[in-house]
């Protein structure tokens, strides 16, 4: 029987350096030859695209909180039963450029959406499948902001005010303190300290899993 | 103050003829000279109808029973907010080719996905927006397949088998036996009559309103 594989996601606000992180986490698997899937959210499938595309865009129609929500998990759900599970179950690692946190903290934070209707969602979408290891770049969103305008045009949800993301980061730094598994990086550090701390995160996650095997 | 207008729901199975159906409440509500707005679902405002491209295109990808739900919803919720609420805010009469009953037929009963997930969903997007009057065509899902199919090519929904039509036809009858306000009309008679017993149920809730007006 193969062993299943494990769900590495890489969290954070616009300008906390995900693709960078992304690519660190990458390169470690490919060190340590072990099969990778990769997926980004909103997205990854197919369908899942077709979803994030409307949830990206800018239309003259106000796309409501409890949609833009509802869209995500839409999409989540594709990319779940027909990408990451398979890929788990196969023996593949997936590592992940956004997941469910992503929902939790800008709908439940900066949306400001019922938490009970978005646990409602969660239990009936993901079941028991939870990430192994989350990695959430930490990054002050006046700092992350301008990084990302730095980098060009903004989509829908990027056009939002500072306040917006501060809500959202602050759910971020409740969840991390609060549920196993999800390490703090500090992203506003220098590009090597924050790769050096990744590489520590996913070293001490490697022991970890060979010390609970032995 | 404008008096707040009246929400009509028009639902049923494929082939059950809930278009002419609909074109029969209209032309009561025109000889009434009240002002209509008419919608369908999945649908109705621009990003309602990309998602309901979305739900009704055949696609490679397998479309998961809770993606296809958060789907419907995330429609109805733009639906909702768009057009039917401020439709009905301002005197307008809203007549509606399918709404949440669908999603509690098809979805609950059909998919047969878990009651308490879409009351959460419900709740949360609908509060306390119901119809007025839902007048139910109720028809033998083999004769209103038999009726779709004679139309031309089936969508993914109406492609599924007969068992799942019976399923939704149950829960359907169900609601409407335990849930006020939905009127169940028989769709196997024929034309004529299935029409005069439409107007007979709008003239009924027509007396109703002035009744309770008086």
């Amino acid at each position: 029987m193969t062993e299943q594989g494990r769900f590495l996601v890489v969290e954070g606000l616009e300008g906390a350096g995900k693709s960078t992180a992304v690519a660190t986490v990458r390169h470690w698997l490919e060190a340590k030859q072990l099969p990778v899937v990769c997926t980004r959210e909103p997205g990854g499938t197919p369908l899942a695209e077709q979803i994030r595309t409307l949830v990206k865009q800018v239309h003259d129609e106000q796309l409501t909180a409890e949609a833009e929500l509802l869209l995500m998990y839409a999409a989540r759900v594709q990319l779940l039963r027909n990408v990451i599970e398979p890929a788990l179950a196969t023996g593949h690692w997936v590592l992940a450029d956004r997941h469910d946190l992503s929902s939790r903290a800008y709908q439940g934070g900066g949306r400001q959406l019922d938490r009970k209707l978005i646990d409602g969602i969660r239990q009936a979408v993901l079941g028991n499948c939870k990430p192994d290891l989350t990695l959430y770049l930490d990054i002050d969103p006046a700092i992350g902001l301008a990084r990302a305008q730095a980098r060009g045009e903004l989509d829908r949800i990027e056009q939002e005010q500072l306040v917006f993301f501060q809500r959202t980061r602050q759910v971020y730094l409740q969840i991390a303190a609060s549920e196993p598994g999800i390490v703090v990086i500090d992203a506003s550090k220098p590009l090597m300290e924050v790769q050096q701390s990744i590489v520590a995160a996913l070293d001490a996650f490697w022991e970890q899993g060979h010390a609970t095997l032995a």
